[in-house]
């Protein structure tokens, strides 16, 4: 059976503790970083743990990924997400990866900034995964042993400023401005068992209570155990570390068509990007202050359900 | 005056020490990070340091920024670069930045492993600049005041698989292969009057001793001052972090005209990355195993000499 553990502020320390029906039961001990959570606590022992409980309503929340940890991303990884931008989910030609800068990991109800320079702030809802162990040299991961990898899961937003994601082609800087990833609120332990119903799991992303994003983590093209696989083949992951696996359809984004692409790749670069800025322009999705964006994941029967996490979009202060 | 400082393992134990004509003296205590060893050492009271020495030739090398240290890259930096690349250098369009895995930093004489799925293996020789100050708000840095914000510089060889960079889209996974990521074999300690000489500082890189790199750091186009106030508008940077600001021309990828960029992009993917694969396949310019590789950033009346780093070649055993 799975377990919500949840990271958290109270009485001016930081704690971890179990979540159940909105009390948390507080985990004896100081765990600095998401990997010393990890280390010295299994979810056996964790499950039968009681005691003094405190209402999550009392708490300040933190991210249960702490910023210590790597943040990996996976772009392009839902199917309708694929084809809507002229990709074909069935060839699996790469395994798209980047990084996020760690220090925009924020907790899961933090006020999103946009960035003064940024015009285009899109929301981007995605499964995460917390790894379990260190990995230091290539290993063959199965859907049949991932429960050896992966510890748990969070909801993740990769909060995406457009306007510097697309035109600078490397999509590090556009996604890692400060608070551009909440994560969270629940870290949501995994037992064995659990992990066949990964694929049960549902995405749903409302802006201000409309429906902008949902889809399934069966709907997945590269899938955790391969992309751990690929993964081990070229850096060191280690135990803590966030794995965060794509985004569905349904960003404020718009994609022009394959057609559309290769036309306006025939333009002088100020051109083709004063074209992109236009049409984005034209978007009313894009995220204004005063927005609120709600992402939960769950199972329908609620058996997996990682929680609801809940962003207001305000302005830089200048 | 600048001061080179080596990271080193001796007697069975990681040290850090002074390097001066060869031989080095141990700097007392232990430092198990790069942001550990700057918060306790100044230059002022190093360039002091005296004491029994060790020779060079007697230690083994490590690696003078570690691997808890954020590897923040730019990409597309230098004048000649951008020009063969079809880029405007004067445009200033956008600063590109890029990570790489922290796992593929190593040590200077390290031997690079060209991973089995590699064909296309390429040098990047790069001037990486030592963070003294934590930055976790918007700043602006200045040429002025360089010396409060750079601790000091290294020699950064930032290794890449053009095979599976260029395709992907995404940097990071082409360039953070384990070993991808040599640094030093100095760090050197750069005083306040040192920076007005780093447009001084000469790149050169040989492959079994012939030239193929050879630039000047005044080539620059966007400057450390700019790139970190820049960086400080997006993330947060850390004391020890490494900022390694981009490669000159030289490399052994063949970027094709703008103009053939244009009529590639009328291609379907799979036949333009093809023919991509078949222009690189043309140049003998890439790494192959038993290749070694030597980098050099100095000025030439050498008050600055980052030394050399020296990399062997070999393939991935299989």
């Amino acid at each position: 059976m799975p377990l919500n553990v949840l990271h958290f502020k109270h009485e001016g320390r930081a704690q971890w503790g179990v979540a159940r029906a909105g009390r948390i039961t507080p985990i004896p001990g100081d765990f600095a970083t998401t990997r010393a959570f990890l280390e010295a606590n299994a979810i056996e022992t964790l499950s039968a743990l009681s005691g003094a409980t405190v209402a999550e309503a009392e708490v300040e929340l933190l991210s249960p990924v702490t910023r210590n940890q790597q943040f990996l991303c996976q772009g392009a990884n839902y199917r309708q997400h694929m084809i809507e931008s002229g990709m074909n989910p069935d060839a699996k030609t790469y395994n798209m990866i980047f990084t996020k800068a760690q220090s925009c990991i924020a907790p899961a109800d933090t006020d999103v900034v946009r960035p003064s320079r940024v015009r285009f702030l899109d929301y981007e809802i995605e499964l995460g995964l917390v790894l379990k162990r260190d990995v230091t040299a290539p290993v063959t991961v199965t859907e049949a042993d991932l429960s050896a990898f992966v510890a748990g899961a969070v909801i993740v937003n990769d909060y995406s400023a457009r306007d510097v994601q697309i035109p600078q082609t490397q999509f590090y800087k556009g996604k890692s401005f400060r608070t551009f990833g909440p994560v969270g609120p629940y870290l949501c332990l995994l037992a064995p068992a659990d992990f066949a119903r990964l694929g049960d799991l549902r995405l749903s992303l409302t802006v201000n209570g409309r429906v902008r994003q949902a889809d399934s983590v069966a709907n997945l093209v590269y899938g955790p155990a391969e992309t751990l696989t690929e993964l081990s083949g070229v850096q060191d992951l280690h135990v803590g570390d966030l794995l965060s696996t794509g985004t569905p359809a349904g960003c404020a984004l718009n994609v022009p068509s394959p057609a559309r692409q290769r036309i306006a790749a025939l333009l002088p670069e100020a051109v083709k990007w004063a074209m992109f800025m236009k049409i984005q322009a034209g978007r009313d999705a894009y995220l204004r202050a005063g927005d609120t964006v709600e992402s939960r994941i769950a199972t329908v029967d609620g058996a997996i359900d990682l929680g609801v996490q809940r962003n207001r979009i305000v302005d830089q202060k200048t």
